[in-house]
Protein backbone atom coordinates (compact mmCIF):
# COMPACT_ATOMS: atom_id res chain seq x y z
CA UNK A 1 0.00 0.00 0.00
CA UNK A 2 1.59 2.92 -0.93
CA UNK A 3 2.03 6.21 1.41
CA UNK A 4 -0.32 8.71 1.95
CA UNK A 5 0.17 12.33 2.50
CA UNK A 6 -3.02 14.18 3.76
CA UNK A 7 -2.22 17.70 1.77
CA UNK A 8 -4.00 20.88 2.80
CA UNK A 9 -5.66 22.32 -0.70
CA UNK A 10 -8.07 25.02 -1.30
CA UNK A 11 -11.54 25.13 -2.95
CA UNK A 12 -9.78 23.87 -6.11
CA UNK A 13 -7.96 20.65 -4.77
CA UNK A 14 -5.65 20.95 -7.42
CA UNK A 15 -3.97 24.18 -5.45
CA UNK A 16 -1.64 22.72 -2.76
CA UNK A 17 0.08 25.61 -1.12
CA UNK A 18 1.14 24.60 2.85
CA UNK A 19 4.68 25.36 3.54
CA UNK A 20 4.99 22.36 5.78
CA UNK A 21 3.12 20.02 3.26
CA UNK A 22 5.67 20.92 0.67
CA UNK A 23 8.21 20.33 3.17
CA UNK A 24 6.98 16.65 3.17
CA UNK A 25 6.43 16.24 -0.01
CA UNK A 26 9.70 17.33 -0.85
CA UNK A 27 11.28 15.00 1.06
CA UNK A 28 9.28 12.00 -0.03
CA UNK A 29 10.18 13.05 -3.50
CA UNK A 30 14.22 13.05 -2.47
CA UNK A 31 13.78 9.63 -0.89
CA UNK A 32 12.30 8.18 -3.67
CA UNK A 33 9.55 7.18 -1.93
CA UNK A 34 6.07 6.61 -3.71
CA UNK A 35 3.42 8.34 -2.06
CA UNK A 36 -0.51 9.42 -2.65
CA UNK A 37 -1.71 12.94 -1.41
CA UNK A 38 -5.30 13.34 -0.13
CA UNK A 39 -6.68 16.57 -0.52
CA UNK A 40 -7.43 17.77 2.84
CA UNK A 41 -8.54 21.12 4.40
CA UNK A 42 -8.99 23.26 7.57
CA UNK A 43 -12.08 21.63 8.90
CA UNK A 44 -11.41 17.48 8.02
CA UNK A 45 -10.05 17.51 11.46
CA UNK A 46 -11.52 14.09 11.49
CA UNK A 47 -9.68 12.49 8.63
CA UNK A 48 -6.63 12.68 10.48
CA UNK A 49 -7.82 12.40 14.00
CA UNK A 50 -5.86 8.80 13.96
CA UNK A 51 -2.44 11.17 14.22
CA UNK A 52 -3.51 12.71 17.27
CA UNK A 53 -3.10 16.01 15.33
CA UNK A 54 -5.54 18.52 13.88
CA UNK A 55 -3.25 19.64 11.24
CA UNK A 56 -1.50 18.56 8.13
CA UNK A 57 0.54 16.83 6.85
CA UNK A 58 -0.09 14.07 8.18
CA UNK A 59 1.33 10.95 6.91
CA UNK A 60 -0.48 7.34 6.86
CA UNK A 61 2.39 4.71 6.46
CA UNK A 62 0.46 1.39 6.80
CA UNK A 63 -0.79 1.70 9.99
CA UNK A 64 1.59 4.09 11.24
CA UNK A 65 0.18 7.46 11.69
CA UNK A 66 2.75 10.31 12.20
CA UNK A 67 2.16 14.31 12.16
CA UNK A 68 4.19 17.36 12.08
CA UNK A 69 6.50 18.20 9.08
CA UNK A 70 9.93 17.38 11.60
CA UNK A 71 8.60 14.70 13.04
CA UNK A 72 7.77 13.28 9.29
CA UNK A 73 11.52 14.04 7.95
CA UNK A 74 13.12 11.30 10.95
CA UNK A 75 10.04 9.19 10.77
CA UNK A 76 11.69 8.72 6.74
CA UNK A 77 14.59 8.82 7.38
CA UNK A 78 14.71 6.01 10.22
CA UNK A 79 12.34 4.02 8.22
CA UNK A 80 13.83 4.43 4.57
CA UNK A 81 17.44 4.88 5.72
CA UNK A 82 18.15 4.95 1.89
CA UNK A 83 18.95 8.58 0.65
CA UNK A 84 19.28 10.40 4.13
CA UNK A 85 17.80 13.77 4.21
CA UNK A 86 20.10 14.41 6.98
CA UNK A 87 22.68 12.05 7.32
CA UNK A 88 23.98 11.63 11.33
CA UNK A 89 23.35 13.60 14.26
CA UNK A 90 25.41 16.56 13.06
CA UNK A 91 23.81 17.46 10.45
CA UNK A 92 20.15 16.72 11.62
CA UNK A 93 20.78 18.97 14.69
CA UNK A 94 21.84 21.67 11.98
CA UNK A 95 18.51 21.43 9.66
CA UNK A 96 16.72 21.38 13.00
CA UNK A 97 18.37 24.82 13.19
CA UNK A 98 17.37 26.21 9.77
CA UNK A 99 14.10 24.44 9.54
CA UNK A 100 12.94 26.23 12.92
CA UNK A 101 14.51 29.57 11.41
CA UNK A 102 11.86 29.05 8.82
CA UNK A 103 9.19 28.66 11.02
CA UNK A 104 10.24 31.39 13.19
CA UNK A 105 11.69 34.05 10.90
CA UNK A 106 10.89 33.13 7.19
CA UNK A 107 7.26 32.29 8.01
CA UNK A 108 6.35 35.16 10.23
CA UNK A 109 8.17 37.63 7.39
CA UNK A 110 5.88 35.72 4.57
CA UNK A 111 2.44 35.99 6.63
CA UNK A 112 1.59 39.62 5.59
CA UNK A 113 2.63 38.55 2.20
CA UNK A 114 0.37 35.21 2.03
CA UNK A 115 -2.63 35.41 4.48
CA UNK A 116 -5.44 37.20 2.45
CA UNK A 117 -4.22 35.66 -0.98
CA UNK A 118 -4.63 32.05 1.13
CA UNK A 119 -8.39 33.49 2.25
CA UNK A 120 -9.18 33.67 -1.00
CA UNK A 121 -8.62 30.76 -2.34
CA UNK A 122 -9.78 28.47 0.77
CA UNK A 123 -13.39 26.33 0.22
CA UNK A 124 -16.16 28.06 1.63
CA UNK A 125 -16.31 25.28 4.46
CA UNK A 126 -12.73 26.34 5.76
CA UNK A 127 -12.95 30.38 5.68
CA UNK A 128 -14.16 30.93 9.49
CA UNK A 129 -11.74 29.11 10.79
CA UNK A 130 -9.14 30.21 9.12
CA UNK A 131 -9.70 33.93 9.82
CA UNK A 132 -10.62 33.02 13.65
CA UNK A 133 -7.88 30.66 14.07
CA UNK A 134 -5.02 33.29 12.32
CA UNK A 135 -6.92 36.96 13.98
CA UNK A 136 -6.29 35.13 17.65
CA UNK A 137 -3.07 34.29 16.75
CA UNK A 138 -1.99 37.72 15.60
CA UNK A 139 -4.39 39.60 17.94
CA UNK A 140 -5.66 41.44 14.43
CA UNK A 141 -7.27 41.00 11.20
CA UNK A 142 -6.46 39.03 7.95
CA UNK A 143 -6.62 42.90 6.24
CA UNK A 144 -4.65 44.76 8.95
CA UNK A 145 -1.70 42.23 8.76
CA UNK A 146 -1.75 42.45 5.42
CA UNK A 147 -1.97 46.31 4.94
CA UNK A 148 1.25 46.98 4.05
CA UNK A 149 2.62 45.13 1.34
CA UNK A 150 5.76 47.85 0.64
CA UNK A 151 6.98 47.24 4.18
CA UNK A 152 6.27 43.31 4.33
CA UNK A 153 8.51 43.50 1.10
CA UNK A 154 11.27 45.00 2.74
CA UNK A 155 10.65 43.05 6.14
CA UNK A 156 10.91 39.74 3.70
CA UNK A 157 13.72 41.02 1.78
CA UNK A 158 16.15 42.03 5.24
CA UNK A 159 15.00 38.36 6.58
CA UNK A 160 16.78 36.63 3.23
CA UNK A 161 19.89 38.48 3.53
CA UNK A 162 20.54 35.54 5.67
CA UNK A 163 19.81 32.39 2.88
CA UNK A 164 20.92 35.22 -0.13
CA UNK A 165 24.25 35.14 1.53
CA UNK A 166 24.78 31.74 1.81
CA UNK A 167 23.22 30.68 -1.76
CA UNK A 168 25.50 33.33 -3.46
CA UNK A 169 28.66 30.63 -2.83
CA UNK A 170 26.91 27.32 -3.08
CA UNK A 171 24.32 26.06 -5.04
CA UNK A 172 22.44 24.37 -1.63
CA UNK A 173 21.71 25.05 1.97
CA UNK A 174 23.18 21.68 2.04
CA UNK A 175 26.37 22.22 -0.26
CA UNK A 176 26.80 20.84 -3.00
CA UNK A 177 23.49 19.05 -3.14
CA UNK A 178 19.85 19.51 -1.41
CA UNK A 179 19.01 18.15 2.53
CA UNK A 180 16.24 18.85 4.69
CA UNK A 181 17.25 22.44 5.57
CA UNK A 182 16.22 23.36 1.71
CA UNK A 183 12.96 21.74 1.70
CA UNK A 184 12.24 23.64 4.87
CA UNK A 185 13.47 26.94 3.25
CA UNK A 186 11.70 25.87 -0.43
CA UNK A 187 8.49 24.95 0.99
CA UNK A 188 7.89 28.72 2.93
CA UNK A 189 8.46 30.16 -0.97
CA UNK A 190 6.37 27.51 -2.41
CA UNK A 191 3.89 28.86 -0.19
CA UNK A 192 3.69 32.04 -1.80
CA UNK A 193 4.59 30.86 -5.02
CA UNK A 194 1.31 28.31 -4.81
CA UNK A 195 -0.46 31.52 -4.22
CA UNK A 196 0.45 33.95 -6.45
CA UNK A 197 2.53 32.27 -9.18
CA UNK A 198 5.67 33.99 -8.34
CA UNK A 199 7.73 34.68 -5.53
CA UNK A 200 9.15 38.14 -3.48
CA UNK A 201 12.12 37.49 -4.36
CA UNK A 202 14.32 39.49 -7.47
CA UNK A 203 15.05 38.24 -10.53
CA UNK A 204 18.96 38.28 -10.05
CA UNK A 205 19.07 37.28 -6.67
CA UNK A 206 20.90 33.98 -5.69
CA UNK A 207 17.94 32.93 -3.68
CA UNK A 208 15.72 33.44 -7.34
CA UNK A 209 18.14 30.86 -8.98
CA UNK A 210 18.25 28.71 -5.98
CA UNK A 211 14.13 28.38 -5.73
CA UNK A 212 14.34 27.95 -9.60
CA UNK A 213 16.99 24.63 -8.99
CA UNK A 214 14.44 23.51 -6.33
CA UNK A 215 10.96 24.03 -8.71
CA UNK A 216 13.25 21.65 -11.52
CA UNK A 217 14.28 18.79 -8.78
CA UNK A 218 12.64 15.35 -9.33
CA UNK A 219 11.59 15.46 -12.84
CA UNK A 220 10.27 19.60 -11.94
CA UNK A 221 7.96 18.51 -9.61
CA UNK A 222 7.17 21.59 -7.82
CA UNK A 223 7.28 23.66 -11.06
CA UNK A 224 4.58 21.16 -12.59
CA UNK A 225 2.55 21.95 -9.45
CA UNK A 226 -0.85 23.95 -10.63
CA UNK A 227 -0.70 27.75 -8.70
CA UNK A 228 -3.86 29.68 -7.64
CA UNK A 229 -5.36 31.52 -10.16
CA UNK A 230 -6.89 34.62 -8.37
CA UNK B 1 57.00 26.29 15.41
CA UNK B 2 53.76 26.53 17.36
CA UNK B 3 50.63 28.54 15.47
CA UNK B 4 50.57 31.98 16.59
CA UNK B 5 47.04 33.69 16.74
CA UNK B 6 46.98 37.40 16.87
CA UNK B 7 44.08 38.03 19.92
CA UNK B 8 42.67 41.68 20.05
CA UNK B 9 42.95 42.55 24.01
CA UNK B 10 41.84 45.50 26.00
CA UNK B 11 44.47 47.77 27.66
CA UNK B 12 44.47 45.44 30.01
CA UNK B 13 46.21 42.71 27.70
CA UNK B 14 44.85 39.41 29.21
CA UNK B 15 41.28 40.70 28.48
CA UNK B 16 40.80 39.46 25.21
CA UNK B 17 36.95 39.93 23.88
CA UNK B 18 36.61 39.45 20.60
CA UNK B 19 34.00 37.58 19.19
CA UNK B 20 35.57 36.39 16.18
CA UNK B 21 39.04 35.55 17.84
CA UNK B 22 36.93 33.75 20.72
CA UNK B 23 35.60 30.94 17.54
CA UNK B 24 39.20 30.82 16.35
CA UNK B 25 40.35 30.00 20.04
CA UNK B 26 37.92 27.71 20.79
CA UNK B 27 37.89 25.96 17.10
CA UNK B 28 42.00 25.48 18.03
CA UNK B 29 41.46 23.65 20.96
CA UNK B 30 38.56 21.51 19.52
CA UNK B 31 41.05 20.19 16.93
CA UNK B 32 43.93 19.71 19.86
CA UNK B 33 46.39 22.15 18.31
CA UNK B 34 49.13 23.60 20.20
CA UNK B 35 48.93 27.93 20.01
CA UNK B 36 50.13 30.60 21.27
CA UNK B 37 48.20 33.97 20.92
CA UNK B 38 50.04 37.74 20.77
CA UNK B 39 47.82 40.42 22.20
CA UNK B 40 46.92 42.77 19.32
CA UNK B 41 45.09 46.53 19.64
CA UNK B 42 42.92 47.70 16.95
CA UNK B 43 45.35 50.03 15.87
CA UNK B 44 48.47 47.57 15.66
CA UNK B 45 47.72 47.61 11.71
CA UNK B 46 51.82 46.96 10.93
CA UNK B 47 51.75 43.73 12.91
CA UNK B 48 48.90 41.62 10.82
CA UNK B 49 49.62 43.38 7.52
CA UNK B 50 51.75 40.20 6.19
CA UNK B 51 47.97 38.67 6.32
CA UNK B 52 46.25 40.94 3.80
CA UNK B 53 43.61 41.82 7.16
CA UNK B 54 43.51 44.48 8.81
CA UNK B 55 41.52 43.19 11.48
CA UNK B 56 41.61 39.47 13.48
CA UNK B 57 41.91 36.88 13.76
CA UNK B 58 44.76 36.28 12.01
CA UNK B 59 46.56 33.23 11.92
CA UNK B 60 50.42 33.03 11.34
CA UNK B 61 51.36 29.22 10.79
CA UNK B 62 54.88 29.17 9.71
CA UNK B 63 55.31 31.26 6.72
CA UNK B 64 51.55 31.37 5.81
CA UNK B 65 49.15 33.92 7.01
CA UNK B 66 45.56 33.34 7.62
CA UNK B 67 42.73 36.34 8.26
CA UNK B 68 38.66 36.15 9.14
CA UNK B 69 37.62 33.82 11.67
CA UNK B 70 35.76 31.40 8.93
CA UNK B 71 38.64 30.94 6.57
CA UNK B 72 40.73 29.84 9.43
CA UNK B 73 37.96 26.96 10.55
CA UNK B 74 38.47 26.22 6.70
CA UNK B 75 42.12 26.14 6.85
CA UNK B 76 42.41 24.53 9.96
CA UNK B 77 40.23 21.67 8.27
CA UNK B 78 42.11 21.43 5.74
CA UNK B 79 45.58 21.83 7.12
CA UNK B 80 44.99 19.14 10.08
CA UNK B 81 42.29 17.10 9.09
CA UNK B 82 42.36 14.98 12.89
CA UNK B 83 38.75 15.91 14.92
CA UNK B 84 37.50 18.32 12.31
CA UNK B 85 35.47 21.81 13.08
CA UNK B 86 33.17 20.37 10.42
CA UNK B 87 33.10 17.12 8.85
CA UNK B 88 32.21 17.09 5.10
CA UNK B 89 30.72 19.49 2.66
CA UNK B 90 26.58 19.09 4.22
CA UNK B 91 27.72 20.02 7.63
CA UNK B 92 30.64 22.89 5.99
CA UNK B 93 27.36 24.27 4.48
CA UNK B 94 25.11 23.63 7.12
CA UNK B 95 27.46 25.82 9.83
CA UNK B 96 28.58 28.58 7.49
CA UNK B 97 24.31 29.13 7.72
CA UNK B 98 24.69 29.24 11.24
CA UNK B 99 28.17 31.31 11.30
CA UNK B 100 26.73 34.08 9.37
CA UNK B 101 23.22 33.99 11.59
CA UNK B 102 25.91 34.74 14.61
CA UNK B 103 27.42 37.52 12.39
CA UNK B 104 24.35 39.29 10.83
CA UNK B 105 22.05 38.79 13.84
CA UNK B 106 23.36 37.50 16.94
CA UNK B 107 26.03 40.26 16.80
CA UNK B 108 23.84 42.66 16.01
CA UNK B 109 21.76 42.16 18.87
CA UNK B 110 24.31 42.60 21.23
CA UNK B 111 25.97 45.40 20.02
CA UNK B 112 23.89 47.82 21.94
CA UNK B 113 25.12 45.84 25.00
CA UNK B 114 28.50 46.03 24.46
CA UNK B 115 29.83 48.70 22.10
CA UNK B 116 29.93 51.15 25.32
CA UNK B 117 31.57 48.82 27.35
CA UNK B 118 33.99 47.60 24.75
CA UNK B 119 34.94 51.62 24.60
CA UNK B 120 35.21 51.44 28.37
CA UNK B 121 38.01 48.98 28.11
CA UNK B 122 39.78 49.33 25.04
CA UNK B 123 43.55 50.54 25.39
CA UNK B 124 44.03 54.55 24.99
CA UNK B 125 45.43 53.98 21.75
CA UNK B 126 42.54 52.46 20.64
CA UNK B 127 39.48 54.82 21.22
CA UNK B 128 39.41 57.46 18.52
CA UNK B 129 39.70 54.55 16.08
CA UNK B 130 37.35 52.41 17.67
CA UNK B 131 34.33 55.51 18.39
CA UNK B 132 35.10 56.85 14.66
CA UNK B 133 34.75 53.15 13.33
CA UNK B 134 31.60 52.20 14.92
CA UNK B 135 30.17 55.37 15.02
CA UNK B 136 30.57 55.70 11.19
CA UNK B 137 29.35 52.26 10.36
CA UNK B 138 26.57 53.03 13.06
CA UNK B 139 25.42 56.24 11.62
CA UNK B 140 25.12 57.21 15.10
CA UNK B 141 27.43 57.79 18.43
CA UNK B 142 27.82 54.83 21.05
CA UNK B 143 26.10 56.49 23.91
CA UNK B 144 22.83 56.66 21.34
CA UNK B 145 23.24 52.81 20.19
CA UNK B 146 23.73 51.84 23.64
CA UNK B 147 21.34 53.78 25.43
CA UNK B 148 18.14 52.32 25.58
CA UNK B 149 19.73 48.80 27.76
CA UNK B 150 16.11 47.39 28.47
CA UNK B 151 14.77 47.17 25.01
CA UNK B 152 18.82 45.60 23.70
CA UNK B 153 18.10 43.16 25.94
CA UNK B 154 14.32 42.25 24.89
CA UNK B 155 15.80 42.43 21.52
CA UNK B 156 18.30 39.94 22.14
CA UNK B 157 16.30 37.63 24.02
CA UNK B 158 13.71 37.41 20.99
CA UNK B 159 17.00 36.70 18.90
CA UNK B 160 17.93 34.13 21.08
CA UNK B 161 14.42 32.19 20.67
CA UNK B 162 15.86 30.18 17.62
CA UNK B 163 18.84 29.04 19.84
CA UNK B 164 17.42 28.34 23.02
CA UNK B 165 14.42 26.32 21.16
CA UNK B 166 17.39 24.15 19.38
CA UNK B 167 19.04 23.81 22.87
CA UNK B 168 16.21 23.18 24.87
CA UNK B 169 16.21 19.45 23.00
CA UNK B 170 20.08 18.94 22.36
CA UNK B 171 23.41 19.44 24.11
CA UNK B 172 24.88 21.53 21.78
CA UNK B 173 24.00 22.79 18.11
CA UNK B 174 25.92 20.01 16.36
CA UNK B 175 23.87 17.51 18.38
CA UNK B 176 25.37 15.57 21.00
CA UNK B 177 29.01 17.46 20.50
CA UNK B 178 29.98 20.83 19.79
CA UNK B 179 31.20 21.77 16.02
CA UNK B 180 31.97 25.08 14.88
CA UNK B 181 28.37 26.16 14.65
CA UNK B 182 28.91 26.57 18.63
CA UNK B 183 31.83 28.02 18.82
CA UNK B 184 30.61 30.79 16.21
CA UNK B 185 27.65 31.34 18.79
CA UNK B 186 29.82 30.84 21.32
CA UNK B 187 31.87 33.78 20.64
CA UNK B 188 29.21 36.38 20.49
CA UNK B 189 28.59 35.24 24.29
CA UNK B 190 31.82 35.42 25.06
CA UNK B 191 32.44 38.72 23.84
CA UNK B 192 29.79 40.45 26.43
CA UNK B 193 30.74 37.38 29.11
CA UNK B 194 34.48 38.77 28.60
CA UNK B 195 33.06 42.65 28.84
CA UNK B 196 30.59 42.13 32.23
CA UNK B 197 31.72 38.78 33.67
CA UNK B 198 28.07 37.47 32.96
CA UNK B 199 25.67 37.35 29.89
CA UNK B 200 22.12 38.12 29.49
CA UNK B 201 20.90 34.82 29.61
CA UNK B 202 18.21 33.64 32.55
CA UNK B 203 19.80 31.14 34.64
CA UNK B 204 17.09 28.54 34.00
CA UNK B 205 17.41 29.18 30.39
CA UNK B 206 18.67 26.10 27.93
CA UNK B 207 20.94 28.77 26.06
CA UNK B 208 23.02 29.40 29.74
CA UNK B 209 23.07 25.72 30.18
CA UNK B 210 24.69 25.16 27.19
CA UNK B 211 27.00 28.19 27.52
CA UNK B 212 28.02 27.11 31.12
CA UNK B 213 29.41 23.56 29.21
CA UNK B 214 30.99 25.07 26.80
CA UNK B 215 32.73 27.58 29.28
CA UNK B 216 34.12 24.14 30.52
CA UNK B 217 34.69 22.62 27.54
CA UNK B 218 38.54 21.76 26.98
CA UNK B 219 39.42 21.77 30.27
CA UNK B 220 37.68 24.75 31.13
CA UNK B 221 39.37 26.66 28.31
CA UNK B 222 36.93 30.09 28.08
CA UNK B 223 36.10 29.54 32.00
CA UNK B 224 39.49 30.58 33.14
CA UNK B 225 40.02 33.61 30.76
CA UNK B 226 40.29 36.45 32.52
CA UNK B 227 37.05 38.99 32.33
CA UNK B 228 37.17 42.76 32.86
CA UNK B 229 36.79 44.71 35.75
CA UNK B 230 35.42 47.62 35.00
Amino acid sequence: MAIILYDLAAADECVRFSPYCWRTKMALRHKGIKFETIPWRFTDKEAIAPSGSSRVPVLADGDKWIADSWNIALYLDEAYPERPLMDGDTIRSLCKFVNSWCDISVNKALRPLALLQVFAILHDKDKDYFRKSRETMLGMSLEDTCADQALAQTEFIEVMALAEQELSTQLYLGGDAPCYADYALFGSLKWVHTLSGDTPLASDSSMRMWFERMLDLYDGYARNAPTAQI
